[in-house]
């Protein structure tokens, strides 16, 4: 097996902060951060579309990047070097989980048979590699967007033909995802939604795609899939207008079919904030919600309209998603994948290795003040002081379901007076960056 | 009774599309357009808060406009002659309903219960009026934004006493409308919300919402309020994110709840605009989930951030909006409210004439292309025949969902080729603005 | 020469505005507007890297289009063909002109002497059938933005050898525009930017755009090229910031390095509305400050933030950049250039023609309602009336600059009342839908 | 005198990161940081009419903050009490500069003239303070935005008197300014655009705003002001849009009519990314161009399409500010001015003082950070790196313009390849990070 970056050891942790040179300067895998390793807290994934897939085109420029592992003589040989590649970079990185599409993973045949044939001939081989190294599947996926098949979309696709193909496709994908011990499974619907109302039946679109998740719920039973599904929400890109907008909508979408006990979230900063909220604001409202199930680890540009899947280096994003993560108990079947690229003039092979320890750092840094300040309990309490009316009183009825408007009417015709708590906004934004600036 | 406005007359419908003055030269009430008269489709509404009570004012701007009833010797006074002032203009512009927030229509007092005597004083009056002209009420609604007492929410406040207050508050205008026989109810949640997450429980806000809206219901059928309950999403401003950010949110929040079989949808252009879909949009996925209860006929600006809340002109926007409705078969206790305001700079009280006619006749424009759109059935015969692969072979077994993934996977399998239709973006545009041009 | 729409004839201006399949409903070719034909008026031009080139493909999906033109033997005779289908698009809808990039026409070789002649046989070709069919070049470019080469920019490389090799590309292809005629060359720098000031060189980068520029200018002359040079404003993307942000920018840069007077603007629709512009707006800047050159004629999406390219069929837009450009007295060496491509799913070859149709018939229909507008003086009349203060006393002297603060304030402590005149916005909003709808 | 916050003394800095109630944490103002200490180089200014007068209001809410100095028994007293409670503020923080505009700091009266004498008697008694204290005045500035009559405008209204009576005004105030000693004076020109072009002359407009410029220009001289003049640049709001868009719009206006020497600008935070640039971009290209003045400290929601003023408490965007400061070689006559308010709901007095703590912190640790990033050079060394091709070879020829478009394309016609630098945005950021965590 070639080894492609022989020239980059495995990286490791750094005390130094300004050494020279790909090291972890935030992220030391063994460090305990209460009670759990960091590596068991931030199960960091490599996306196999970005990292070993992309090559640099824009909507206006062609590719800048040429990886080692695509000079081979075949598509299936390329497909087989591009596994080997994948290995190596997460063996040295210290990534313990992967993502794919199964057309990330192998090419396109033919025919739908010739298709999925190359399809299991990698799939062996991906799982040799699983157990050869011990990293493991955090999910897989299929791709249902980039042939022009899908023009229409796939389970919302006006051409009935393209429905069946994508369920096939699905299918099989969801075959390979449990083969592989996959901890889930998600459906980006990045074609289902609309371009214009002009030419678009909504309501059939609706019911089609909830008919589709639900045979693909079945599925998973009937194959005994043990992971999660998970629904990625996006606004927009590439189509007009898509279905599972955020969180919301798409939880609004599967309350209406019945579907909600079946899927939870596979959350994007970069999703989150084109459709106008914050990534905490998904994170949080799925949380509470009890359909928080993953997180696509990137950051956007805030003063660009499209997804950029940045590599994730604001402080304040991992350290709010690292709170709501905390928050929930840690991951059950979910991690934190890197659907980042590297920026297009980032194209020699070793920015890899640099923007994945750029995002890992930040997550690090992120951990360790999110830990800090649950402990402390300095937002929390906080919290609690300002919503303790609740916990006493007329409040306490409120909490408790046990008064109605009459009752109400009563209290507030009443002598008391209102007396309000200050937000103290700039105070705790203040005290956040004193926690991220010392959190070790 | 003093006459308001002693230069203008009734506004009649013009033949003569570029005569000076105010004059309607697309709105003929009596006009039938596919067996109903303009009037009955276009159910027009004035909305007090803007049209009485908007002087100018903006963040960084004092008001411009003196209105004539305002020189009232006393805050009581002043708010009954806005009453009949509002009744000259609705009589002169033909427009047969309207709407209003509690604290719109008469002064807050001292108490709440002085509060609620001059509310009582002023519904008097307003009934009186209302019997004099025929001009019925479309909705009422309780201001829960402007005191400060709200600056944290309502239903939403983290201080208990301030949810008993707003409920109390809403009990009475519930109250008020019901008197006024009011067609409909809405909440709109422009505090209910967060600034930041750091000082918000999120949990606790939204179950405390559920439960004000479940105890709203509860009280309309108590006093057997016949009206529609409606929520108004808005996805921020004043809040930095509101939880009814759009209807699919609020929707899911109703589900989430059980309350969604007692409320529809007040849907604002400017709002849809604004959590970045378009009007047609929430009104489509409303309709669809049989939740479009009634409009906030106006427009914002495409290239501001903010609600402009203008007067609706463009043609697009209401040939859609129209669209929708009379897909919908019309509106059941809904109507096209005009939630919109005047220019700063239309400061003159004519401007008032104005601006009202610029939306009518847009609208009764947009009525006139919309059903003759449906009548030569252009669209539904274009979308219906994109879609016709459903009505047959496995496209009809996927209708019926008579299938699952295995059957489909059989099928895409096997021998037959994929044949996308055109989705003819361009060419519908180009008749849509035919049908927009030639309706008469 | 092959026919490629066989099935296509010429398109016609039909009086019918409901007669299905490919026809002109607005645009009539020959129709006088104020003493001059639309034909001449509107100079419409194909973009042959949409028409000729787009495949279909998005950041997210790949090609839908196969175009007949594409099936040939090698990428020179594929060039070839191309040319030949061009013009009988062209020839087919009645546009008279045409604007390409030097890579759009011939395709790259292994070094710049092959590309340069693979250009100068295709610029053999597309001369003969200029000549054959009268066809004229509106502008020609160079396309420094896809080829990897370019990854940190082309004028503004990090990379000396880019620049040069820049330079090298934009001489040719301003021989190439003069050999053919070209009314104009335009220069759009879509890598002219940055993505982060980390690692950016911001003064050194634009004294080397404003070198460049000085350079091309000069050659200009030299060559004897008669064209007008055009600079295009864009916001972003590809690149996340670019230095020709919008007209504004492009003039304060032109200003600040004395080439204000060799350059003038092609304006895009869709890159005014990205800068937070109306089209007008960038339009009316430019023409007031007398560089207002050329206009792309597309359209965007108000609610997605990337350049959609549409063809442009709103009403409000066409309308808008009519009443500029008849106010300029017409153009005199620039035209309306439809950079606009059909969408991923109008994918069959007929679109082209619907496509185009659209967007002429939009123009068509803009120019009749702008000539309308203008010579009832409805618009201009209102503002002569509105600023007529600066006609006598006070405002004569401040428009003639024969005043100061002392003389101001002495004014201004005297003993006048100030009067505003209303700004009626919603009055004349509604007065250009009457002009849109009436106009013929 | 009156003491208003009796509870508070002088803020002190503590070393304990983590100490309750308000302190400084990163601000110390006599530390020293590259040969200056943090007061010199931090030259902060509360911004009167934020901090002393805004009561909480905002466009859906009325006052949540009652100032124990509103409380006086007329206008003016309440005018002279808030000068004392802004100086103690200003002690008390530390803070060794302010800004107002004319209506902030004294009430309008019946008359011009009387207004004038309001304003004579309170600068009678700022002088005094200032004199007592040490504490200067930044910049000065008139309100033409916030009385009705500006309502089109003041130097671009349609309507001449109020062109005469805003110079009238500008006049005053730039007189003020100077007794005041006033190291600047600033015009924000909220209402100087437009809201519809169909009511607009924009020539006219722009013409009149430069003569209103040239006219300030020529009276700062005759009266021997020795302060700078500023021009504040904000894309929009509370105008639709505003000529002074960005610093790249407002630099082409100062060029078309020759008034660039006489003006330098005044960036706010959160206009420039109102204006879709990020706060540094309009620093820098400032700052190269040699016009970067004054800055509004601020930040933004990058989520919200208004203007928020909030306190600056994001690390990345204080960094980056100091570190073009630092470049520039720090402030001449400019200085860091809070334009900021505190939320809404931070309506409590203490909250004046934690959100000046907040926003200094910040300042702080952001001057800590790229005072270190300045002295590694470890930027500085990547650009130069990066860039090197320009100071050797075909590289120096470009740079010293020594070259053209001939010899240039001999070079690339000629056998070497381009080799491009990585751009390493990833590393970048990752790197900056550490120096911001760990600058001390």
């Amino acid at each position: 097996m070639k080894e492609y970056f022989p020239n980059t050891g495995k990286i490791e942790y750094s005390g130094d902060r300004f050494k020279k040179g790909p090291c972890f300067r935030q992220y030391n895998a063994g460090q305990t951060v209460g009670g759990k390793t960091m590596e068991e807290h931030l199960k960091f994934s490599m996306a196999f579309w970005h990292t070993m897939g992309y090559g640099g085109s824009d909507p206006f420029g062609a590719d800048t990047m040429v990886r080692p592992w695509q000079n081979g003589s075949s598509p299936m040989k390329i497909a087989e070097e591009k596994v080997y590649a994948a290995f190596e970079i997460m063996q040295k990185l210290g990534i313990r989980y992967f993502c794919f599409h199964d057309r990330d993973i192998a090419p396109e045949g033919n025919t739908l048979a010739e298709t999925n044939k190359n399809l299991d001939s990698i799939v062996k081989i991906i799982k040799k590699m699983m157990s050869d190294t011990g990293i493991r599947l955090l999910w897989g996926t299929a791709n249902l967007f980039t042939n022009p098949r899908f023009m229409h979309g796939a389970a919302t696709s006006c051409n009935a033909d393209v429905f069946a193909y994508a369920a096939a496709q699905v299918k099989k994908a969801m075959e390979v995802t449990t083969e592989l011990g996959g901890a889930g499974y998600v459906f980006w619907g990045g074609r289902e939604g609309y371009e214009t109302l002009l030419n678009t039946d909504m309501q059939l679109e609706l019911d089609n795609m909830a008919f589709f998740l639900q045979m693909a719920a079945d599925y998973a039973k009937e194959i005994g899939f043990e992971g999660q599904l998970l629904i990625e929400p996006k606004p927009k890109e590439p189509t007009k207008h898509q279905y599972d907008f955020d969180v919301a909508s798409a939880l609004a979408f599967l309350k209406s079919y019945g579907l909600e006990r079946d899927f939870k979230f596979n959350i994007e900063s970069n999703h989150a904030t084109l459709a106008g909220h914050t990534f905490q604001h998904d994170l949080r409202f799925a949380r509470i919600n009890e359909m928080l199930g993953s997180v696509d680890a990137n950051q956007g540009d805030m003063l660009l309209g499209w997804d950029t899947d940045q590599f994730p280096t604001d402080i304040y994003s991992t350290t709010f998603c690292m709170l709501e993560i905390l928050e929930m108990g840690g991951f059950k079947k979910g991690g934190l994948n890197f659907d980042a690229k590297v920026r297009r003039a980032s194209y020699r092979p070793d920015d890899i290795f640099y923007a994945h320890i750029a995002g890992m750092d930040s997550f690090a840094k992120g951990l360790k003040a999110a830990w800090k300040i649950m402990e402390d309990g300095v937002l929390k309490d906080f919290i609690s002081k300002k919503y303790e009316s609740y916990s006493r009183g007329i409040g306490k009825k409120i909490s408790g379901k046990e008064t109605d408007f009459k009752s109400l009417e009563k209290y507030a015709l009443g002598p008391g007076t209102i007396d309000n708590p200050s937000g103290r906004q700039e105070y705790l934004e203040s005290i956040l960056n004193e926690y991220i600036f010392t959190a070790e």
